[in-house]
C-alpha cells in the first residue's frame, strides 16, 4: 500500500458505496493533424456532464516517462505503490487465461519456437502458429512427467502458452530459457539462488522432454520459457481499507489482479453491458466495485483513433445505468494511457474524475486530458487515488488530534 | 539517480538522438512594472513555434523555495536526485577553471585576505585584488612543499584561487579555515573524523608556509580556505540510461559537471555559435547531447532585464540550426531561474519543452513561464525530466507485465 503508517487509525467502515470504473488505456494524446485527443473528439455527453460535477485531475501511474503494464497500472489505482508491489510475467499470463495459482506454484510464460537440426533457434515465435496448431502440442506437453513435482501446460493464443509447476519448495528464482535472439540454442534454466535448484532441474527436465516430443515437427518444434514467477502475497484491500471489495471484469487477467488484492470476483458475461447487469444485480452486496472496461485499450493498441473514439462513445452510452444506481462515490479513470498515435501503452497522464455529494461545484468543462489538467485534484500519482475515493465516501476520519 | 529500481529492466539502446539544450538561468519572474517576464518580452519566434508543437511544463529543480546552485541544477536535469547527489564547493571551483580531479585528490576554494600584525583578519577579500596582483602570489604559493603529499595552487579570478591536495589517504572531512568574519584570526583546519588527520595537518602546514611567504605584503597577505571536497563517484549516465552521452559547453564548469556523470566532453569554442558548430560536426557520433548556453544566466545575475531579453533573442536566432539537425527529441529548459529583478539564482520553476514526433498536438502558445504552466507536462521535479526525454525517444520499454 502507499506509505502511510496511520491508515488503520483513520479508516472506518460505513454504508457508503464506491464504484471504481477503470477504462483500460483511457488516456490519449492529441492527434498531430487536429490537436485533439480521442476523448476530445468523442461524443461523450454523459462523461462530460459528470466531469462538470466532479473533482477532476490527471494521474501519473508510476513516474513521469514510465509506461506501465496492466499490472502496475491497476495496482497503483488500488493504492499499491507499483514500484514496490510487482507481479511476474508468468503470473499475469496465467491470470490472463483464468488460471488460479496457489501459494508455491510457479508460472512461466512459454512459447513455441522453431529450431534447426542442431537445435539452433531460427524463429523465436514459430511463425506465430495459430491456436489450432498450438493446442494439440500443448495437450502433448501437458502429459510430460517430471521428478520432484508436477507440470501442466495451458494454451494462451497462437504460439503462446503458460507452464505451471507444482510441488514442494519451488522457487521463482530461475533464469529464463529464452535467449531473446535467433542463431543460438535455448538456454539452460539456472537457479538464481540456492533454494531454486529443484525448480531449475524440473524446468530443464520438462524442456528436454518437450524437445523430444516436438522434434519431428518442421516448425514449432521447441519451447522457450520466460518470467518464472509466483503469485505474490499482497496485503488485502478488505483489511487495509475496511471494505468489502468486489470486481466485475469480463477479461480474466483483471479478475486475477483483483483476487491478488483480496477482492471478491463476481461472475459476469463477456462484454461491458453484462458487467453493468452484474453491477445492478449485486449492488447491495458490497461497498466497493471495481468495474473494468477493455475496449478503449484494445482500440488504442490497434492504433485506430476512430475505433478508440467509438469505444469511448459506447462506454458513455452505458454510463447512465451506473449513475442511476447512485453510488455515493463514482470514480472514472484508467490504468494508463494508450494513445492511438502510439499504438501501445504510454507514459502519459490519465484523466480522472471523482463524483460525490461534495464535488458538484468543482467540475471542469469536459472529461478529457486538457480539461482534467485544470481540475481541482491537480496531477497526482495513481497510488494516491484510493485515499481520495475513501475520503469522498466518508470512510477516512481525521488524522491526528 | 532518481529512485526507480527497475530502470535497468526497461531502458534500451536505440538509434534515436536526444539534444538537451540547457539555457542557464532560463526562468524569470514578471517585471513589476510590466507584469511580463524576460521570456514574455523577448522576441523568440523559433522557441515559441517549437513550444506550439511540444509537450511543455514547468520544472522545480530541488524543492519549492529552494534556490539551486549550478551543481544541483544540472544534476537534477540529468536525473540525479540533487538532494542525494551533492558536489563540494572546492570541486566545483576546480571544475570552473578546467582542472580535472583524480580520485583521492582534495580541492578547496581559497581566497587571499588581509591580516594585521597580530594576524587578525581586517579584510576577508583583500580589497578584491585584481587577477594580475593575485596571480604572482599564486605562483609563489604553488611552490610550497608539505610533508605527506603535494599541494598545488591555481588562480581563479581576482582574490580567488583553488588549492588542490594530492597524496595517499586524503580526506575531505576537514574543517574550513575561513571564520566568515573579520576581527579574528583564521581558524586551524581540524580533522572532522579520524581519517582526516593527515589532510588537516597538510592544510595547516600549507597555511603556515603561505603566511610566511605573504607576510611582507600590506594586503592580500594571508589565505582562507573553504569547501574541502573530493570528486564524487556518481553512477554513469552511459550505464544508467544505455546512452552514449556527450557534452558541448564553452564554460569549463559545465564540462566538469558533465564528466562527473560520465559524459564525453567534446572540445568546442568559447561562444554558443561555436557550440552549435561542434554539435553539427559530431551529431552522428552520440545519441545524447548536452548543450549549454550561458548568457541568459550571466545577464540575469547582472540584474539586467534587457540584456537577458537580448541573450534569449540571441539564442532563438541560433535555435533553427539545432532544429535543422532533426534530433528525435529536442529538450529546451534551464538548470534554474535567474530572474533579472532578483539579480541572482532563484527558486522559481523553469519552463521546459520536449519536442518529439508524438508531441505535435500538445503545444502551448509560447515558450514562457505562464504558457508552459498550462502545458501537458504540468509541474514536475527537474529530476523527472530525463525519463520523459528517454520515453519520447523510444528508449524506455514498458514497466511490468
Amino acid at each position: 500500500m502507499i506509505d502511510f503508517p496511520h491508515l488503520q487509525e483513520i479508516v472506518q467502515q460505513t454504508d457508503s458505496r464506491i464504484v471504481f470504473l477503470v477504462v483500460d488505456g483511457l488516456g490519449g494524446v492529441p492527434h498531430p493533424a487536429t490537436g485533439r485527443s480521442e476523448l476530445e473528439v468523442a461524443r461523450v455527453p454523459n462523461l462530460n456532464s459528470l466531469a462538470g460535477e466532479s473533482a477532476c485531475g490527471l494521474l501519473t501511474p508510476v513516474l513521469p516517462g514510465v509506461t506501465p503494464g496492466s499490472g502496475p497500472g491497476h495496482l497503483a489505482l488500488f493504492g499499491y505503490d507499483p514500484v514496490r508491489y510487482t507481479i511476474g510475467r508468468g503470473v499475469l499470463e496465467a491470470f490472463g487465461i483464468g488460471l488460479e495459482l496457489s501459494a508455491g506454484q510457479v508460472a512461466a510464460r512459454g512459447n513455441f519456437c522453431t529450431v534447426d537440426e542442431q537445435g539452433i533457434i531460427v524463429d523465436r515465435r514459430a511463425g506465430r502458429i495459430e491456436s489450432h496448431e498450438a493446442e494439440p502440442r500443448c495437450r502433448e506437453l501437458d502429459r510430460i512427467r517430471v521428478s520432484g513435482g508436477h507440470v501442466s501446460v495451458h494454451p494462451v493464443k497462437d504460439h503462446r502458452f503458460v507452464l505451471v509447476l507444482s510441488g514442494n519448495g519451488l522457487s521463482e528464482r530461475v533464469s529464463e530459457t529464452d535467449p531473446q535472439k535467433t542463431g543460438v540454442t535455448p538456454l539452460e534454466a539456472r537457479p538464481l539462488d540456492g533454494a531454486a535448484a529443484t525448480t531449475a532441474s524440473m524446468v530443464n527436465e520438462f524442456v528436454s522432454a518437450a524437445r523430444r516430443q516436438l522434434m519431428g515437427q518442421p516448425k514449432a518444434n521447441m519451447v522457450l520459457l520466460r518470467g518464472f514467477s509466483q503469485a505474490p502475497a499482497f496485503p488485502s484491500m478488505a483489511q487495509a481499507y475496511q471494505l468489502s471489495p468486489a470486481a466485475i471484469a469480463a477479461y480474466p487477467m483483471y479478475r486475477g489482479l483483483a483476487k491478488l488484492v483480496g477482492m471478491t470476483v463476481i461472475p459476469t458475461g463477456s462484454i461491458f453491458r453484462e458487467e453493468v447487469d452484474t453491477l445492478e444485480e449485486h449492488f447491495r452486496e458490497h461497498d466497493f466495485f471495481f468495474l473494468h472496461y477493455k475496449n478503449a485499450d484494445a482500440a488504442g493498441e490497434d492504433g485506430d483513433f476512430e475505433k478508440k473514439v467509438a469505444a469511448l462513445e459506447e462506454l458513455d452510452a452505458l454510463l447512465q445505468r451506473i449513475v442511476a444506481l447512485k453510488p455515493d462515490v463514482l470514480v472514472v479513470t484508467g490504468d494508463h494511457a494508450t494513445p492511438s498515435i502510439l499504438a501501445g501503452h504510454s507514459w502519459h497522464p490519465v484523466p480522472v474524475l471523482i463524483h460525490s455529494p461534495w464535488t458538484k461545484g468543482e467540475g471542469v468543462n469536459g472529461f478529457n486530458e486538457r480539461a482534467c489538467g485544470q481540475g481541482s485534484l491537480g496531477r497526482i500519482p495513481s497510488a494516491n487515488l484510493m485515499f481520495l475515493a475513501l475520503a469522498h465516501a466518508g470512510k477516512l476520519k481525521k488524522f491526528g488530534p
